[in-house]
């Protein structure tokens, strides 16, 4: 082996590495943020306005995560100069960064909808509706971390599929929430934060359902976003 | 002037065009998005059902933008290797494109419910709240594209600042809304649409904002996101 050789080898390995830690980080808070949809949604049904307040402290980690591994990214392409799929590797990563950190953001606002609903009086219409679509919202987003994990397409693509139902269930929530209001004028308000927290829930599987368009961009090279 | 000099005066030459040229893109997207948002607003408060399914069937043209835009700053990293501010450039580009779709998406779900309310009655309530917010909204975004196409980071720092009174303004015409709904119940199903309306306008607001970022981002390298 010549030493010229064994030096860019040396060169790849430290870039291996280089997308390994980027990669290692995005899987961090990726589970980070699925813990903050979790916890907000049990703080909301189980009226726990201390978990909901965990939940509003986090997103400053999940803030300054974002902001380190695009820095990371940057410089990967600045001092490594990738190309093909290691280029589409590394910006596929800063699109997904980018959605983890709006799932985070809306896990947020459900917390404080949370500590909200918990200090007002004890009715619970709605809570049904809610732990309905936050189980099947948390699934989505764990099976596309998971194919993330993995690149795996074929997860990817089924989970792509999941977002349809809670499209679906979301509509039907929102409906039941309008009859709840109808039917009792006075709930109005602590409704509407209801509709509020499902509307963030379907936020959530719209990010989930990015998640997975990128990993089959990366894999496959092919843009599948805004196809029906 | 050496041949080698000459060559690479050449290949910066290409590369300083090839720049101008997403740029040129952006800024055509960004022209469109907000022309949508215009048009999605007078749609509601016009009730003109044929302006809201122009809005609806440019999402197309948007969302195609935003891949050919991704797609040429992908081939121009991997074949230019651009540097320090060069690459925060492209980068920036590919996180500006999301913003602009994002508003699209957003001018397109006013449109469509633009069409279900010109289909109803012809009650009127929330369309003053609809048409002031969309005005102090379009009116950011437009700056915000301004600052953009002069890589004004004054202009962007100023623009960033008028997300606040929007959010004010958001937050008063939503009172307003769930008052009415209080006063006459049976205008529930429509004030609900009329809320989906603002929360829409609010949330393109923070897209321009996102924009503004992105400008001081790139002219001062300084990421300045999530700083209250």
């Amino acid at each position: 082996m010549t030493k010229k050789m064994s030096f860019e080898n040396h060169i790849m390995k430290q870039f291996d590495e280089e997308l390994e830690e980027i990669r290692t980080q995005l899987m961090e808070m990726g589970g980070k943020v699925e813990q903050q949809v979790q916890n907000a949604v049990r703080a909301i049904v189980e009226a726990d306005s201390k978990l909901a307040e965990e939940v509003i402290l986090e997103e400053k980690q999940v803030d300054s995560m974002e902001v380190d591994i695009d820095e990371a990214c940057i410089l990967i392409i600045a001092r490594r100069q990738p190309a093909a799929s290691d280029l589409r590797l590394v910006m596929m990563v800063t699109k997904a960064v980018n959605d983890l950190e709006r799932i985070g953001d809306e896990a947020k606002k459900i917390a404080n909808h949370a500590v909200l609903l918990a200090s007002q009086s004890g009715a619970t219409e709605g809570y049904t509706e809610v732990r309905h679509l936050g189980k099947s919202v948390c699934s989505m987003l764990s099976n596309a971390l998971d194919a993330f994990a993995r690149f795996d397409v074929d997860a990817a693509m089924n989970t792509l599929e999941e977002d349809n139902q809670i499209d679906l269930d979301y509509k039907t929530a929102l409906r039941s929430l309008v009859t709840y209001m109808m039917e009792d004028p006075r709930s109005i308000s602590r409704i509407i934060n209801i509709i509020w927290v499902i509307r963030s829930l379907e936020r959530i599987g719209d990010h989930a359902k990015n998640l997975c368009e990128q990993i089959v961009f990366v894999v496959k090279g092919k843009d599948i976003r805004h196809q029906k």
